[in-house]
Parts: structure tokens; C-alpha cells; sequence
């Protein structure tokens, strides 16, 4: 596999140095050389061509935790991410005596650090390749329907396993624009990874949800990792014999004047967006998806509050879930307002029928059809998630989850590794693993069968076609069974399983199908008795995805020559690979009357300070910043050290902890949020509302130096004044 | 009595062109000569001089309305006020035929107006006069306690009493500077109201309880009424044979380019503020009484809420009590937040020190002793006030309050009018027996015991010396009562009185005190009961006042020199007498990062409009904002119409409704609302967040001219383009 000097089919397709309106946009590197020309308008002093190689300088320092982004520092191994990001590390290593969230944590000297929570792990890319024809090339266009979904899967499972014959790496084939293309990317992973430097909770979460997606913004969201490897240099489970990772590229940090109007880019790993979702995929999205989402997470976060008192042990094991249900909602909230305001419908139908016409007037017969029908497949797909909407949310009861995975895993495990449903393969056991594991610190019996029965009642609501039958029998139930009795029903499954316990779980990984046929488990009984219906249902999913696989590609390619038609680079969607997203620091005006500034101040934190949770900042931090002990890290324009910062970038998901670099590839920040007016860019870019927000490397020095006294890693690093 | 041109104290003490810091200061008319300097420099075209008559242009112009301010518009008796004031009568109007808070109300001609809510009052200042000699300068020094508060009332009665032998007025003598100064001031009390024009609720209160309080605002907080007198020209009550009345004075409006940085001033009646108040008073308000209070609040809140279904009709007749409580929760948070923001007990007790530092030096000897008296009986009156807190609160319940108010009515009848308290006199009859009616209204029996249940529930978590023996020993409670007897024992009041019958209630405003000695129903059994330990308290409340009143006036005598050696102009706190306020229109950074735009735009309007209340505008409207039918009311430097302003204005509660005067004295807006970082500065003025809020006349005559089509009143009023 050659490096990534093959020529990408969108790069041919397009051309060079088109024409880019505003900054949306979250481009793959190999795109870069086709804008240089507004990448250098907007301020890159570097060449272009200079960015576009992922295993060169600099974007070669730019790695994923998967989930979050992050990039390395020094040439020993040390890489920069959000707090957030590293935030399970330093919970995992915190005891009531040692209690590093609230004091923060830092590893004086190198081989001090504490190893990351298990499951950490840090993916160096390596290599990159289109492997478009292996994975769809070989397949003939007459294959429709399920064939096609397996035949590709087979294939993109084929290159993996090759990928991954060589050992410490992990391979994934991502599909772009939808399926026009297929990229190889083989990355190190990186096993032993330890946290170097983390400040306390009130600096790296100052402003806790309370802040969340929030601007004006004070919150120190950085972290240190430190990648360790193998004496050999090759990936290794954690000892105390690895040696610090020496990475071929790190990135030095600019102390130096960043201001309002700079150029800016940031390089991560954005998770997922839909900017080219069809209408009928918006309305379905914002007019049912997301509104029932809204009822189901409300009913779901009071379930679980009532049935775990605040405080309580119980509670505290559904703490995470509570977090991160409550951040869906305020998400979704910003969505559906987002969209409102931005006018999301009216405007996806303006750009469909634009679409329509143009492919009228340059006579794209074939497209035209494909576009139909693919509309008309979405319709059947929609309609099916309609339909099993409230029946796939039982699930939401950890135990039956757990009773169907175990169960899969061991009808998988009967076939050889390369046929085993993705997620099932010998490769993802160390995950299947761990996630079994993990139930034990998240899981209360008495809370999720509250869950379970909150979740059946609302399904018992629906009309028979959206039930399923197989369900219904299992546990004894019909639209007439009264909350009682279905208490009372649901108290014998949770009586009477055994999956509560770890190591009977653990067991189960390697139990054979007759093991769980003939268990007299409960829950294990229902998931056997819901598996023909399980299949059927993702058989048809299959069946309509591999439909939709022959013409979505079609769709993007109309999309692609429809925006070239009009000198604009189409950028596939954020699909959790490497991008770069470029800008400007910038302020701006989320709504008439109000104004955001570009930088947020020192003494901002003072100010919002109450000495309570999450706006408790240090003593000493507000001390210093009472007697203006700025040091060289003032912005003269705002009178004070920069705290965080404003640009126009285009991120999502997956970009938190991305390095924010400067137009000479100097890192002057950490991207970590999106303003509450920008959520709804996942969608829609509006150019008028959408800003990204960085944390600036001035205050990360200022902390590191004044308050936390990292200087051990300030002198690692290479800092540009 | 003599017009304006008694001098008064204050200025004789001051002389004149005092230089003034900021633009803190809720100026009496009679001060503003003082200040002419200032007002010249900050931008006031006309003479200051020409600003100090009430009864002279443009001070003429400007109305009470009791607890709201207004300003007549034209020669036919038109006065704007807030839609927030006029709401009640708009309200009270309405019927589900014809809504007049959904579809707005407009009389197209003369005499089509609709009567004002009961009750509805207009006062014209006609005459202003020092009687500080009268009121305390006949007192002997050596007077002191409940003998000098009593010869304080008496003698503010008698000249109350002697202003009022004139028929169609009211008088009323205030005290400014806690009692260094007396006024009489005599208003013409206009009886029938109309109302002329009110926009819809979607207009006039857009952005409902959501906005109160906040930037940016987009509120129409706008309406218009027309006050008429008898053909005689003297107040009368409604007839259809009353003619518009003919105001001395009206203002002109102005419809031309008001822009940031532009002079503005307000002329109003602000109620209350506290800018005196010792630190002691500071502290045992924010530190114990709002904390308090806001427990109280929240409790009651939640009481009535669960005794009351929503949309049920007991909830409706509480509505408007809570929306009150809701009010109050939110202002006094804002109080909290704001006093911890501006650090109000450390500047207070720096200016303490340096009243303190500023006596000693100039060997102030009898003021500083003074002080330390009133300092001490200060915290008698708070000791006081903790001590009978839940024990005061226990007449939430509106049926215990109503039977009290009865009885001591029908005591204080025994007496000459003269003798009688204040709120019992002859002239206070016809309010009492609208407020007796009003319980109507506002009142369910089982929502009041549920308030009462749970009042005497958190008095009875008191210590015995906070509780009241005669209480207790009358309802037949114990600290050992359990929630669920005293429920029994408060049903047996319920069950048995007759007091929730209006008619009985109208009845007993004329009953005997013997009436209410022998009556069997509870309540009144109970106010009988009560009514010495009543009486014990008000004596001693009365008493430490009376001491107070002694040494108050030295206090603010010793701040108005100490202030004057600084070069300032001390003004009297707010007591709701007509005030002139002036700075600029000026938008603020209320947070670090947050800039506050000056003026919000149309635009703003259909940005923040979701169709539902509070944010649905008039579909007319927001096409005509579409369209951008500015007319002739485009401000250029925002390239919309201006919707509303900020200014750094200084205003209170009763400011609603006052007329925003630019440089030539012409409208040019309404002052309605402050910002909620403003809200504290009823305690302390904090330059850098205090902003107050106007709806601007160009969008007041935009709605009036493209939305309602109110041309009959634009034509009526002089517009200066």
C-alpha cells in the first residue's frame, strides 16, 4: 500500500483552487491543495501543499483517542487534548485521598505519570490509501439489495484483516461522500498511554454544564497525555520498562500575539454531520425524530431520577448516563431551534429543487432517476425506524442489552472470524470485554427495571403495527396489562437473572448458542426468543442500506459536479477522520441586540465566580489575577491574559481537543466546544451563527506556569514567544 | 399655599453647579438648577432651568397613575404609558368575543374608548410645597419614641386633610431624605380613564416572563389613555356627558434620529430605593431577610401550584399572584447575584469608614452620636422584624388578613377621622371596600388553607420566642401539631366561616366592634383574638420609629454635607414622587466577552418569534418586517427600525411607563424595564451594569402607523420629524 500520494477520485473530479464561499467546510487534508488559494486569502502563511500529507509535518502530529482529537507536543511522547477528553483518565487514578479532579494532577518528571483508564488508547496514523475499487469497484451494478450491503462489508472486512496482519495497528475503511469513495487508513495504536498533567476540575471543567456550549466562556480544557511504547518502539501493553513514544512530528506552541481577525485552522477528527441529508430526511429528523427523542429522554432522565435518590449510590452510578442524557437534550433543544432559525426546511428545499433544475437543464436523466429512487428507499427506511422506534428503545434496559449481545456474539462466534457481523470479530473482543465489565459501575437493578418499565409502558402505547408480537408474548403482555401488573411481571425477570453478576457475564463471552437455549436466565430466554425478529428487522435494515449503497454515490457524485458547476468545493461529511477546518478568530452576533467578543478575559473568571461548583476557581488563581500577574501572556487589545476564543471554524463531535494552529502551523489553542446557536450546524452551516470555541494556549502557559507550576513540561515543549 | 418657588432645603444647603459623578441620581425636579452644569455638558439643549417646575412644560406633562408614570400627548387628554400599566384595564375589558389582550384595541375616534379597570386613577400634579416646618419643625427635640411618631402623623393628617377640603383631590405629604424634608404635593385625581389604543399582547407584552429583565428586548411595552373630566373641567366619575380633558402642558413626540450616545432623560415616579440604607440594614437584608424570603416564596409557590391544577379555574385566580411571587423570585436573585457582583457589604462598610473618617475629622461630634443611636435602634427594629417574620407571614392567607382589616376598620371608626390610622380614614373607605371586593377575584378556599397549612407549618418549625402564645393558643397548636391534625383544624375554619361570601364581607366594612366580638365565624374569632398582640407589636414598631424619626434627618444631613465637601449632590431616595433621571443611550458589557448592543432592530423580532407565546408576533407584522417597510422610522446606523434602547439611565419599579425626553424635552420613548444586572442598584448604583430599558418611539409609531393602523392618534399628537 503506497502512501498517500494516490490521487483521490474528489481531488481529480474538481480540479484546483476553486473558489470557497464563507468558511464551511471540514475538508480532508489530500482537499487543501485545491483551495490554496483562499487558504492563503484567508492568512495560511504556510504553502498548502504543505498540510495535505497525513504523515508529514504537521499534520503527522495530529492523532485521535478515538472520540476525541489531540496532538503531539514534544518529541517524548507528550500530547495535548481537552481536560474533557482526558477527564475519565484522572476520575479513573482519583481517591478520596488523592483526589486529582479536584486538585488536578501533575507528573514532575517523566515516568511519574498515571496510567490512563483502561481502554484509553491513542491512534498515530500511518499510512492512507483510496481503496475505492477493492471495496465497490469489483461489484456488479445488477447486485441490488442485501447482496450488495454484504458484499461490501466483506470486502472492507477483507482489507482490514490484511491491514491488521501486522500487529499493533488497527485499520478502518471509512466511507466518503457517502460511498463514492472508500479510504484504507492503518493507524498505530498506541496501548500505554498515561496522564502527564491534568489542572483541577475548577479550571479544566470551570463552568460545568452550567457553560456547556455557552459563550462567554472561561474554561481551561486542556490535559497532557504521554504516549508510551514498547522498548522496541512498537505498541505495548502498559510496563514499567516502556519508554516514551517519540513521535516523527510534534507541533511547538505559539505564546506569541494570536488576535481578533487572525487566520486559524484546526485539525481532528470530526465525528458526524448531514449536511447533504435529503429533505425528506430533515423533516422526518426535526419534525419526528428528534421531537419523540425529546419525550423519551425527558420520561427517561425522570425515571431514573426517581428511582435513585440524590446522593445515594445508586445515583451516583447513573451520574454519567444523567450527564450525558441531559447534554442530548439541551443538544437537541439547540437543533430544533437552530433549525428554526436558520430556516432548515424551506432552505433544503430550495437547494433540492436548485439541484433538480440544474441536473433538468444539463440533462442528467440517469442521476435524476437515482435521486427518485433513493428518495423512495429513504422513505421505506424512515418508515421502518418509525416502526421500531419504541420497540428498539427496550433495549435501554442494560440487562436485556447485555442477554442479546452475549447471545450474538456467541451465534457469531460459531462462523469464521471474516463472515462474523462487524463488532463480533475476533477484534472486537477486548472491546465486547470491557463493555461487559463496565455494566458493573453503571448499573442498579431496582433503576434499570424502572428504566425497562418506563420504557415498555410508553411502547405499550403504541398502535399493534409498531409492537412486536414475539416481545409482547415473551413477557407476558398486552396493550390492557395495567402499570401493576407489568411491575409485577418485570420483578421476576430482575428476581431471577443472574446476569447482575460480573463474572457470570464475563463467562458468557465464551458460552456456546445451546448454553444460552437452553439457560433458564430470563432475560437470556428473551433474548433467544426476540433473535428470529432481531434478524428480520436487520435483514431488512441490510436489504434497504445496500439499496441505498448503489445510489447514494450517485447522489453525491450530482452533488459534487452541481457545486463545481458553481466553483465551490464539495467536502464529504465528517465521517471521524482527519480534517482541517480554517478561519478566523472572530466574534459575532448570535442574535439582534447582542454581541460576542473574539476573546474572553482573566478577569471574567473572577466574575463569575461564586466559589461554588462549577464556578469555584482556585484561591491562588484568583489571587493572581487580582494583582495582574499576567506575565508575558497578555493580548495588549483586551488588557489581559486570553482565556478562550472565538473563531468561524466548522467542527463537531470528535473535534474536541483538535490542535487550533495559526497560519504558520504553530498551535495556539485547543478547539472544545461550539456556541449553542452553532449545534444545529451538524445540518446546516449558517455562517452568520456558527462559532467554534478554542481555548488559548496563553492561558494554558499562564496556568501551567502561575498557577499549576508545570514548568517541567513548559520546557519540554518547544514555545514560540 | 405657594407654587414650586418655596426653597427648598436641600438646594439651600447645596447652592448650585455641583459637579456629579456618573449618572447615578433620581433627581427632584427642584434640584436639577443645581445641576445645570452637568445636564448642559451630558447633552440637555434646553435651559435646566426650564426642567424644575412640576407644574410647567414639560414637567406638567407628566402623570401619575398610581405605581406607574405617564405623560399626556396631546390637548385632548391622551397620555402614553406602558402596556404593562394599561394591561389590567385591557384585561378587564376583554371577554372571549372580543379579546383585547390577543387582537389589541384601538378607538378610532373620540369618545369610542373603553373604560379603565376599577380603580384606575391619573394624577396631575397642581401644587408642590415645603411643610417640613409644619410637619416636624413644632416638635420639641426632647420628644422622642411613639409621642414623636404619633405628632408626625397627626400633623402630616391634618395638612393632608386641610389640601383635600378642595373636592378632586388628593394630597399626600412624603418625606425626602428619611424625614429631613416634607412636601405637600396636591394632584388633581382624575376618575375616568379610557383607554384609547393598546397594541396586542403579541406586541405589547412580547417576550412575556421570559424577557422581563433581559437584553436584548423586543417589547412594544406601549398603550395609550385618554383621561376625561365633567363639562365643568373637574375630575368626575365616568359619564358619558365628560368631555377629554385639556392638560396645561402636553409633550411633542419625536420621530427623528435618536442614536447611541445621544442625551435622553426620564421623568417618572419611582417608588423605592435604598441607596442610604446602613451597612447593618444591607447586611440583614441580603445575608437573612431576601434568603428568607426566598424560601418563603419558593414554598408558596409550590403551594399553591399543587393545590391547584393547571389551567383549572381555582389556577387561574391565582395566576396573577403568581406571576408576583415568580417576579419577585427572579428580582431578588438578581438583588442576590447583583450585591455579590458589585461586592455591596465591603463598599458599604467603606463608606461607612469614610463617613465615619470625613465626622471625625470636621469634629461632627453630635452627628456621629446620632449615628451610633440610630445604628442601635436599627438593630432593635431588625431583631424585631426576624423575631415576628413567620409570625407576620401567617396572614398569607387571605381570609385571616381580610378579618383583620374588618375588624380594625370597624375599631378605628370609633374614632374621629382624625385620630383614625392612616388606611382607615374616610378617604381611605372607598379603597377598602374595592380591595374587600377584589378577594373575589384572587381566591379559593382550598388553595388559601393550603397556603395557610403550610405558613403556620414553617412558623411552627420556629423557636417558641418567634411564635406568638395568643396565636397558637387560638387555633389550638403545639409544636408537636402534626401536618396532618393541624389540616384538620384548619378545616374546621374553612368549613365554618362565612367570610368567603363577598356581600358578608362588603357588610362588615360597616359593622360594630361588638358585631365582630360576638361573631361565631373563626376567623374573625381569631382576628379578635389577635388583636392585642397586634397592637403590642405595632406599638413597638411605631416606638422605635418614632426614635428613628428623630435621628434619620441627621443622618442624611451628615450625607448631604459630606457629599457636597466631595463635590456631589446627594438626592432623596425614591419614594414616588416625580423624579428626573439623565445620561445617554448607551448599550454595556454585562459580562466579560458580552457586549450589549444600544438599540435592537425588527429584525430582532422575527429572529426571536416562534409563533407561540410569548413570541408570536402578529403575522402583519412580520411580513411587513419581511418586507422591510421601514418608512420613515429607519435608523440608518442600524439599518432598521429601532425596536428598543438601553440607556444608563437610574430607575426603579414606578419608573414604568415615564417619558424618555431627548435634549429638546420631545418623546422619544418609554422607559419600561431594567436589565437584571441592573437590578440590584436600588441598593447601589454600579456605573458599569446598569442599564434601563425604552421602547422607542419609532417603533411605538411603526406599530401604530403599519400594524394598526392608529392613525387618527398620530394625527392627534405633534410629531417632529
Amino acid at each position: 500500500m503506497s502512501k498517500i500520494s494516490v490521487l483521490c477520485l474528489s481531488a481529480a473530479l474538481l480540479g484546483s483552487a476553486l473558489h470557497v464561499e464563507a468558511k464551511e467546510g471540514m475538508f480532508t487534508p489530500e482537499q487543501l491543495p485545491s483551495i490554496a488559494g483562499d487558504l492563503k486569502k484567508t492568512g495560511l502563511a504556510i504553502p498548502a501543499n504543505s498540510i495535505n500529507d497525513l504523515t508529514a509535518f504537521p499534520m503527522g502530529a495530529i492523532v485521535s483517542l478515538g472520540g476525541c482529537s489531540a496532538s503531539f507536543v514534544s518529541d517524548k511522547g507528550l500530547a495535548v487534548t481537552n481536560h474533557h477528553c482526558a477527564r475519565g483518565s484522572v476520575q479513573y487514578n482519583s481517591t478520596p485521598e488523592n483526589n486529582y479532579l479536584k486538585d488536578g494532577f501533575l507528573a514532575k518528571k517523566i515516568g511519574e505519570e498515571l496510567p490512563a483508564a483502561p481502554g484509553t488508547r491513542m491512534f498515530v496514523t500511518v499510512d492512507f490509501a483510496d481503496v475505492t475499487d477493492k471495496v465497490t469497484g469489483t461489484i456488479d451494478s445488477a447486485i441490488q439489495g442485501r447482496e450488495r450491503y454484504d458484499l461490501i462489508e466483506a470486502n472492507r472486512k477483507a482489507l482490514i484483516a490484511e491491514c491488521e496482519s501486522e500487529a499493533g495497528f488497527r485499520c478502518s475503511v471509512p466511507s466518503f461522500f457517502q460511498g463514492l469513495e472508500y479510504k484504507l487508513i492503518k493507524q498505530m495504536e498506541i496501548r500505554d498511554v498515561r496522564i502527564a498533567y491534568a489542572p483541577a476540575d475548577s479550571i479544566g471543567k470551570y463552568g460545568g454544564d452550567i457553560d456547556n456550549w455557552m459563550w462567554p466562556r472561561h474554561t481551561g480544557d486542556f490535559s497532557f497525555y504521554r504516549a508510551y511504547v514498547g522498548k522496541d518502539g512498537k505498541p505495548a501493553d502498559f510496563s514499567e520498562d516502556n519508554v516514551p513514544y517519540k513521535p516523527e512530528h510534534f507541533l511547538k506552541v505559539s505564546a506569541a500575539g494570536l488576535k481578533d481577525g487572525d487566520f486559524v485552522m484546526a485539525a481532528g477528527y470530526p465525528g458526524s454531520t448531514n449536511r447533504y441529508a435529503r429533505l425528506s430526511q430533515v423533516e422526518y429528523t426535526f419534525d419526528w425524530l428528534y421531537p419523540t427523542y425529546l419525550t423519551l429522554v425527558d420520561e427517561w432522565i425522570d425515571t431514573i431520577e426517581n428511582a435513585s435518590e440524590e446522593g445515594s449510590d445508586a445515583r451516583i452510578k447513573y451520574e454519567a448516563l444523567l450527564a450525558g442524557l441531559n447534554n442530548f437534550h439541551k443538544n437537541t433543544l439547540g437543533q430544533l431551534s437552530g433549525a428554526k432559525r436558520v430556516g432548515l426546511v424551506p432552505r433544503r428545499a430550495q437547494r433540492e429543487e436548485q439541484l433538480s433544475a440544474w441536473l433538468e437543464k444539463n440533462d442528467k436523466q440517469a442521476l435524476k432517476t437515482a435521486l427518485a429512487e433513493l428518495d423512495a428507499v429513504s422513505v421505506e427506511q424512515m418508515q421502518m425506524n418509525k416502526q421500531n422506534f419504541w420497540y428498539n428503545n427496550l433495549s435501554r434496559a442494560q440487562l436485556l442489552s447485555s442477554a442479546q449481545t452475549l447471545y450474538r456474539n456467541a451465534i457469531e462466534r460459531e462462523k469464521p472470524d471474516a463472515k462474523r457481523e462487524s463488532g463480533y470479530q475476533e477484534r472486537d473482543q477486548i472491546r465486547l470485554k470491557e463493555s461487559v465489565e463496565r455494566i458493573e459501575r453503571r448499573f442498579e437493578p431496582s433503576v434499570d427495571m424502572a428504566v425497562w418499565h418506563k420504557m415498555i409502558s410508553m411502547y405499550l402505547q403504541q398502535p399493534e403495527e409498531n409492537r412486536v408480537a414475539a416481545f409482547d408474548k415473551a413477557v407476558g403482555i398486552t396493550s390492557d396489562t395495567s402499570s401493576e401488573e407489568l411491575k409485577s411481571l418485570l420483578s421476576a425477570f430482575y428476581a431471577n437473572t443472574t446476569l447482575t453478576d460480573t463474572e457470570t457475564r464475563l463467562k458468557l463471552l465464551s458460552a456456546s448458542r445451546e448454553d444460552f437455549e437452553k439457560s433458564e436466565d430470563p432475560f437470556i430466554q428473551l433474548a433467544v426468543a426476540l433473535f428470529d425478529t432481531e434478524m428480520a428487522i436487520e435483514d431488512k435494515r441490510k436489504a434497504l442500506s445496500g439499496q441505498a449503497a448503489a445510489l447514494r454515490p450517485q447522489y453525491m457524485q450530482a452533488i459534487i459536479e452541481w457545486q463545481k458547476s458553481m466553483g465551490s468545493l464539495a467536502y464529504p461529511d465528517a465521517n471521524s477522520t482527519l480534517r482541517v477546518t480554517y478561519g478566523n478568530v472572530m466574534g459575532g452576533s448570535p442574535k439582534d441586540g447582542l454581541i460576542y467578543e473574539p476573546f474572553t478575559r482573566l478577569e471574567g473568571i473572577t466574575e463569575k465566580d461564586t466559589g461554588e461548583t462549577p464556578f469555584d476557581s482556585p484561591k491562588k488563581q484568583l489571587t493572581l489575577i487580582n494583582e495582574k500577574q499576567y506575565g508575558p501572556y497578555k493580548l495588549d487589545a483586551i488588557n489581559s491574559v486570553p482565556v478562550n476564543f472565538l473563531t468561524d471554524l466548522d467542527s463537531t463531535g470528535g473535534n474536541s481537543g483538535s490542535a487550533t494552529l495559526n497560519a504558520n502551523a504553530e498551535l495556539i489553542g485547543l478547539l472544545f466546544d461550539g456556541t449553542f446557536e452553532s449545534v444545529n450546524s451538524d445540518w446546516d452551516f449558517d455562517p452568520k451563527t456558527t462559532r467554534t470555541i478554542h481555548v488559548d494556549s496563553r492561558y494554558m502557559l499562564w496556568v501551567m506556569e502561575y498557577v499549576d507550576g508545570a514548568n517541567n513540561l513548559i520546557e519540554e515543549m518547544t514555545i514560540v514567544k
